[in-house]
């Protein structure tokens, strides 16, 4: 089946033979600039221009319909008004055609979204792909297939790129032939009614000419099936992310755009991490990337050095190393050893190496030659401030020789390389050889930062899945309670009945009837306890005087039993109330959130971070995608700042992490499991000393009478 | 005398005539090279080459000697080897040189500290002033004076840049020609063994032709003087910093390079802001904001608009203004009546007003007019993707119009465009006009939020100064007792006293001797109540079994005296103990962090932020250099993410926000007007509802037997 999608997906980018649907002999028009364009590109397959005014267009004979075509057609690309689309589409499916590429606006992106499904049911019926609508169509460097509207010329190379926006796509075309990006190819998504990233990703996962995939994202539909993907994906190869709609303002100006849901950005961010996508934030810091990543080996292990001739961009260049995570390397003795040849005594060989601005080519070609020979140095960034001593004219020739070293010794290198017209050519020489020289210090490291991130990712990468043993049967009967009663939300006692068939620790309770029974009750749970009000017509309980805490004596207990009764029927007369809830005090630790939701886009999600009030406030919060392990529950605590007062913070004891971590499992189980919970958010969980466990003291439950897909 | 002072800086940058010791007829030599760049730079003072050997370089004379000079000499720039520095500073003073601008390394930064010092004392007794040693030298263009040994060639402009690192200044120059970024005056400050930072300034305020000044710091000496000084010239311009040391490793790597003292860096990023200096994080940044701000007119009241072709880039700069703090204009129907006539059906008037993709060059020119003409848009963020469809010759041209037309109407603009060769060409052109187009939606909007960020501070600024009324002689009398113990902290019960001369809430407290005692001041003081140990012999009172918490009668109090003691005593037997303190027991609140100290390089600051354990764990956190007043106090607060708390997140009562901010406000007295104290650390301080106040529950005080500058 999966064979078939792929082999499938083929068509798009390597067809035999495609026809352009709307050839037009006026330059002026689209469907002019397409038949151009593939004639132009050197494409080797058969075109078949389609208008029924007939003729000739660039020499090729013009089809009046695409039925005349002898032939077998793969792909068409289809450049005529909107009310004449789905005419052609249907033309196409009789013909067999096997991708059809629209490139006419006016549908759904305009509210058109009948037409959109009217062309989607005829591709469907026919087992034909739609690209599209509102695109620009498409480059392949495999067939040499130029198939846009917009760039007459493009390089081939290493960097696919997919695009939500056309005219940010075009744009990025010009972009990269101007810093000599080669591009093995280019897909413009548009609405994407039918093929979407992934099935483009499934395709460019095992294209050889393809070495980096960029995509520029907007929204995503099926962001599950988009995840999966994107896993197989970055095991080959380096993926790179633009989403643009970080901001709330920026998300609101997406979905009116696109009409797309933009989605949480922060699961967004952490389901990409997750499946090893690096996400610029710009198309400069994006492009830099794809640069680095398309001709940098992957660095092995050990760690980075900075070689400088001056000390002010060495500790910009250290500033940005912290910034980005890359971690220098540190042995005194041993970077002595390797770069005293280089370095002057007026120098320094810590790192940063400092062979000072009397540095000539000559003591760079030396001092960059060195760590592309020392086995304890996996990478190198090389600073240069351009001086009056320095031999300008040497100075692409040296980086040039130095980038091959590092290239034959499997390690990367990245340049920044400072000041006026000497550099100015230098980089102009050596963007040509795809060395990646920069002119900024920050720009250097991040390129190189890139490469460690996605090599970080393989190499930490661990499928393994982790899962509790939940009472299911009793969490479902709960549930069904509720659902019966028309609820969509579990009262407090149902959350912690739930929360006890998950395994999770709650404080122990007990719903007292009378007085009598809640001294009983009190003595069994152990003193000091809390007493609640229990009546779903009364939600803020403080408000009527329905809590009572610190109780530590029968008397007090009795007292504050009947003080709450009498307090709930003056606040509501009608109150029903199901009697008082008698719980055990908790006793203060550290307070957490931990939580799980069915994200609209990516499915079920688990998150923890610092709890109690500071969740709003501090959003020290982490996501992951289900499912996770326990070692990945154990990272996502490491990510949050408040780790450390788990961890024991001002000399308090350690906290019982393990419980924390399994938690976690049992919240991310429940989800996974049980399709009718939309929604968990314990909030705090009290985090007692190693060994000592821990408390969910509030657990809010969602539910929904949907049935999930999985169960 | 500051009159005094300008008039001689300026005839550092304005010298009616200047020597060159160690001229040189060898070209590869820096005394060549210096009097070479003065001539071909066109300075119109007296240029005397001074060189033992004599005879001529480049047709001029050359004087043996200094001395053999008949005019006056007002700057010297000198350019020999160390060893005969001191000797050529001496002949300079006598001559009564004005300015001696020492080029020569291997002084302070190598540790030869004697021969700097010398020079520095045979200066000021000539009442000579240094610029340097260890520079690259000077340029300024109002006396057309390149005594630089480095740039044959200068282009005269607006921005003047201050450089501690030669190196970087030097690349600094090149990288400005190639950015079309003129220069009013370039200085190396080197060492800084004299001149530094604000004396330079202090010419430059009034220099009208530099309309914004570029500083690269790495570190500070008399740190108080420079923000004076900065507050002074933000006040008539702009000031751009780059600082590097940012991060830990970075902040090491400065100090072992400039043997300067890093300091804290986000007591740095405090007080800039608070001097209205904006800091750059990189030289790409700061070069775009320096152009941007040197040409641009600031905004008026009012609101940015973006104006696009694209909906993507259109999204990516809403995130942008988000991320650097523009605020977008939002009147809907206003945007509809300004931009309708511009903006096609299935475009959009909402701000990202979309032109859409077929927009040509006079539809630009249309949407880019409306702002210039419109009162409630203050500037404008114009953004165009290449696309097929737009005639590519006329967009120099459009952006040439439309900026000028903003320009005339006192509007700052900025543009994006992205895309190949077309838009390539456009930049290069446009740069030549320094009209501000950026390849990268994130720089066009980061420089405008440059002009916002000044013009807010300006429109902000607040000079007036509060102190509180403090019992200064208790405080005086509190510390001499403690330094007569030769004590450099105060003990607890030392603080809490000084916490009440200061006029802040402490919890209530008497020392008991006895239990009697203890029971007689617990109820005084009101039950609950906390019993301490007191003895300075036990540090750790928790792990003595020296505390009893929460004791709420006469019977626990004395059960509680009678166990401290005996836990007291067989913790330590031989522990002096002063007796058991009897506290309020304090309620619970939000817990805040207020603080002072005298930072090393900008004298004293205050702090405020979360407190309690969260201190370390969340940094949340600010500072501000003193004096404040309470409108900058409760600004402070603002700022902190957890303001929140006392805004009484989740339904919670509005906090003691005064009592905050007056807290604040005395103890930034206390550190001014009390010069022997040294730290204040007060967490945490306990913030109750509105009108009930603050405690300040632990505070710790250091203090220093010296007696500072200020009293």
């Amino acid at each position: 089946m999966k064979e078939t999608a792929i082999n499938s997906i083929r068509y798009l980018f390597e067809p035999g033979s495609i026809a352009v649907i709307g050839a037009s002999k006026d330059p002026a028009k689209i469907g002019h600039s397409i038949v151009r364009n593939i004639l132009a590109g050197g494409y080797r397959g058969k075109v078949y221009p389609v208008n029924k005014s007939g003729g000739e267009i660039l020499g090729l004979r013009v089809y009046g319909d695409i039925s005349e075509i002898s032939g077998t057609v793969d792909a068409a690309s289809i450049a005529i008004p909107a009310k004449f689309a789905v005419e052609a589409v249907r033309s196409c499916a009789k013909k067999g055609v096997k991708h059809a590429q629209i490139i006419t606006s006016g549908f759904s992106e305009t509210g058109n979204i009948g037409e959109e499904k009217e062309i989607l049911s005829i591709a469907r019926e026919a087992n034909m792909r739609i690209l599209g609508p509102n695109i620009f169509g498409l480059y392949s460097s495999s067939s040499s297939l130029n198939a846009t509207f917009s760039a007459s010329k493009i390089v081939p190379g290493r960097v696919a790129i997919l695009t939500q926006s056309g005219a940010l796509g075009v744009a990025m075309i010009g972009k990269t032939a101007i810093n000599n990006i080669g591009l093995s190819a280019i897909v413009s998504l548009g609405n994407k009614a039918d093929l979407d990233e992934s099935d483009l990703l499934e395709y460019l996962i095992g294209h050889e000419e393809t070495r980096v995939v960029l995509m520029y994202i907007e929204g995503v539909k099926n962001g599950e099936r988009l995840l999966e993907t994107l896993r197989r994906t970055t095991e080959k190869k380096p993926v790179v992310v633009i989403k643009s709609g970080r901001s709330k303002r920026g998300a609101m100006a997406a979905a009116s755009h696109t009409g797309s849901l933009a989605g949480s950005d922060a699961i967004f961010d952490a389901v990409m991490k997750q499946c090893g996508v690096l996400r610029a934030e710009n198309i400069t810091e994006a492009f830099n990337w794809c640069k680095f990543l398309a001709f940098s080996p992957k660095p092995g292990a050990g760690r980075a050095v900075i070689v400088t001739n001056g000390g002010g961009i060495g500790v910009m260049a250290t500033d940005a190393c912290e910034k980005y995570g890359i971690d220098l390397f540190d042995d005194q003795a041993e970077l002595k050893r390797i770069f005293e040849p280089a370095t002057p005594s007026f120098g320094s060989t810590k790192n940063p190496i400092d062979i000072t601005g009397g540095a000539t080519s000559a003591d760079y070609r030396l001092a960059l030659t060195a760590p592309s020979e020392s086995a304890g140095l996996a990478s190198t960034i090389a600073l240069y401030c351009e001086t009056a001593t320095f031999d300008s004219e040497n100075l692409a020739p040296m980086i040039q020789e130095t980038y091959k070293k590092h290239m034959a010794a499997g390690k990367p290198i990245t340049y920044a390389i400072v000041g006026g017209e000497s550099v100015e050519k230098a980089i102009e020489i050596l963007k040509k050889d795809n060395i990646p020289v920069h002119g900024d210090v920050y720009e250097a490291v991040s390129s190189l930062a890139s490469i460690y991130r996605h090599k970080k990712y393989l190499d930490e990468k661990d499928t393994r899945i982790d899962e509790a043993e939940l009472d299911i049967k009793l969490i479902d009967k709960i549930i069904e309670g509720a659902i019966n009663e028309k609820r969509n939300f579990l009262l407090s006692n149902e959350g912690s009945r739930v929360m006890e068939a998950m395994g999770i620790g709650v404080p122990k309770s007990r719903t007292a009837r009378t007085m009598d029974e809640a001294v009983k009750y009190a003595m069994e749970i152990g003193y000091p306890v809390v007493l609640k009000i229990v009546s779903r017509d009364i939600l803020h309980k403080s408000d009527a005087g329905g809590i009572a805490l610190n109780l530590d004596r029968d008397g007090e207990v009795a007292e504050a039993f009947e003080a709450i009764m009498h307090n709930a029927r003056s606040y509501k007369p009608d109150a029903k109330i199901d009697g008082i809830e008698v719980c055990e005090m908790v006793r203060p630790g550290v307070e957490i959130i931990i939580g799980a939701r069915r994200d609209p886009s990516f499915g079920p999600v688990v998150m923890c971070g610092l709890g109690g009030i500071y969740v709003e406030i501090m959003k020290d919060i982490t996501f992951r995608e289900l499912p996770v392990n326990r070692d990945i529950a154990l990272a996502m605590l490491k990510e949050i700042r408040s780790y450390a007062l788990l961890l024991g913070a001002r000399g308090g004891a350690k906290k019982d992490i393990e419980g924390v971590v399994d938690t976690l499992i049992r919240v991310g189980t429940a989800i996974t499991r049980c399709s009718r919970i939309t929604d968990i958010e314990i909030n705090p969980i009290t985090v007692y000393d190693q060994g000592k466990g821990i408390r969910a003291v509030d657990a809010r439950v969602m539910i929904s009478n949907m049935k999930g897909e999985k169960q």
